[in-house]
């Protein structure tokens, strides 16, 4: 790819159909912040919102919160905001616990499904912490499940009948790699298993197609792109056609028919109010639903195409700049989703020095760089200004002048 | 009990050692709040917490903050403050999820350590979640485990050999009746049984003593008497004699043994920190965090000997003023958590007409009146005037003169 000129770079950013939303975000003053794949950066409107919670809805109202403010169905309001992002049918998606647990949730329902079939089917690209609560299901039904973990490559020719369910994280990681939900799934669905995606990296990055490509079901993360803060609640998607056949393995009195009748039997709610299990999490909830307004006038194609452009201007100069950095992402766009990533000998001192100097990615063991590109408050500007940074620190080998230990970060 | 002249009262007040924590809470003018059984009031260090925690945290370290505000730790920070309000030993308690969701995990925990017995012993005070979790395991698991619901006063009877845990809620959500938590869990480990306690009405309102008491495993809740907001974290308690026997059945990667080496095979990390799942929910969590230093300097025993002289006073002059309502708590303190509850056939009008008077309480199908005594934030000129306006109200048949619609309310 060619190398851009500045007056190219700021004509794109005056082009840029998003360029106000960066205004919609409390970025700190001389930071670029490429690690919105792992904790988004703060819309502006939640602080607000939060104060407004926790001194009105709560302080004021109290226990008549739950009906004046209508908390009970926030995660299911919160589920539509994030459903239009997906590509999910309304009244399909529901905002609550952890996306781990969330997992559990829709693993357990999927594996009931297919009661005569073993072979949960992932791969080593996968979140590790999906594989682990397959790994804790399986051991915890102890009916003979597996987990096969297969390299991201082998995923479809490993799809046969004796796989009960795909379990796959749709955009890697480490790497940035996305999968072809559409055809994996369909080849799931011609085996008789069923598929699970988890859009931690996809939800808000650009547009998912859930229900075109007729998943069954799907989690996802609130705090990568959809901004919901540190630890924020997770979301859960069952498809339409299964909301009467799931049962529900984690049967919370908010899962149940009727939770206000404190009847001493489980009875399941209608659809994916089955899959929530206690009191939602009221405070943290309205933070993540004051960060999906921000979305609200986004539309999810323009959210793509910038952050397409993003990701190709970074890698276009970062090759051109730092021949010691070898793209890790496919090179293709179509392949990839919003986030670029190097190998490195050097990675770890490397982003250390760049973080230093605000340009804030991530390190991954054994030799990963990471660039997260968020297109709601991400300019051109600040990509090319990225790599310029990445480039005097290779030239200056600046890390040999700095002491940086190694520390552990999330995701 | 006799009743008490107001300057009777006002001597109580005077002479209370806790009265000035009432400060510690932004208390709605003309409220008089005896429902933070169901959600506590709003401690003042929340607000300002959280403001810092989102704008200063979140927003200016972004993803450095799991670093510089060691976020990672936060559910072993907050479970050590809960540890002490419940007589556990530090580190062994971590503040996570929800508690349908904690329960989950400790029961089915319990369950591989009892592998040749398949019943669960539970009540029919217990709080339907328990119930409902408990079944949910029982079919998830599908290896013939029984879920036996007996009245609460034939538990220690029906403790036998085919017990594999007991799951008791210690302070019934209906009566307030307390059930003796050192006797039923030496009854359960003479029968070979492990023994579950629920402290969700316990915590905070009383000292509890779960390493005294011998008992195996807890949970408990973070949004009723600790205040720590709508849908608030919950917790869980492991005995240290456990730590290593326990088996998570949600194995996410914050319970891993190195999180972030991020291997493909689940190891269990040390001791409790094993139950944790999913990322921890910081800004959450931080609300809890804050409403627990309130807690700080409190002398558990002073608070519990506060909340007995409050049921007892409104027990006194509600039975003198109030002949149409009859006592649905156990009449003696021992037996009794912090709340006290009456039969009433009028209840659901009765108390629509004293919430619109100020006086907060709630109602639970299907004639039982619940008043919840927080000590940490009421007074005893309260608890006095609550009778009072009970008594007004009942004198004058005020809900005949208003319309009371039939709303649901949480826990």
């Amino acid at each position: 790819m060619a190398r851009s000129t500045p007056a190219q770079v700021a004509r794109l950013d005056r082009e840029d159909p998003l360029a106000h939303k960066r205004e919609a975000f409390d970025i700190p003053e001389g930071v670029i912040y490429l690690d919105g794949n792992s904790l988004g950066a703060l819309p502006r409107g939640v602080a607000s919102r939060l104060a407004d919670v926790v001194s009105r809805q709560w302080g004021q109202s109290l226990i008549r919160g739950w009906n004046e403010h209508d908390w009970i169905d926030l995660p299911a309001r919160v589920g539509d905001k994030i459903a239009r992002l997906i590509g999910a049918e309304r009244g399909s998606v529901v905002a609550a616990d952890s996306t781990s647990i969330n997992l559990f949730k829709v693993l357990a329902a999927a594996l009931k499904m297919r009661p005569g079939r073993k072979v949960i089917l992932s791969d080593s690209g996968n979140f590790p912490t999906d594989l682990y609560m397959a790994q804790g299901l399986a051991a915890l039904l102890a009916s003979g499940h597996e987990l096969k973990v297969v390299p991201p490559e082998d995923v479809a020719a490993a799809i046969d009948e004796t796989v009960a369910v795909t379990m796959i994280t749709e955009v890697d990681y480490k790497t940035g790699r996305r999968h072809d939900m559409r055809a994996l799934t369909k080849r799931a669905h011609e085996a008789g298993a069923l598929a699970i995606w988890d859009l931690a990296h996809s939800a808000g990055a650009f547009p998912v197609d859930l229900a075109g490509a007729e998943a069954d079901f799907a989690v996802g993360c609130g705090y990568k792109y959809l901004n919901g803060g540190p630890g924020a609640p997770a979301f859960l998607y069952v498809a339409p056609r299964h909301r009467d056949a799931v049962e529900p393995p984690l049967t919370g009195w908010m899962g149940h028919a009727a939770p206000f009748a404190f009847d001493l039997d489980y009875r399941p709610a209608e659809g994916v109010n089955r899959m929530r299990v206690g009191t939602p999490p009221v405070i943290s909830l309205s933070a993540l639903d004051a960060a999906l307004d921000v979305f609200a006038d986004v539309d999810m194609r323009a959210l793509r195409e910038k952050s397409v452009s993003l990701c190709e201007l970074f890698i276009a100069e970062v090759e051109a700049r730092c021949p010691d950095l070898a793209l890790a992402s496919p090179r293709e766009a179509a392949l990839r989703g919003s986030q670029v990533s190097f190998r490195c000998d050097f990675g770890y001192p490397l982003m250390q020095a760049l973080i230093a100097r605000g340009v804030i990615g991530d390190f991954r063991a054994p030799d990963i760089v990471r660039f997260g590109f968020a297109p709601l408050y991400l300019s051109y500007r600040d990509v090319f200004r990225a790599a310029e940074v990445l480039e005097e620190i290779i030239l200056t080998r600046a890390w040999d002048r700095e002491k940086f230990k190694k520390k552990a970060k999330v995701t």
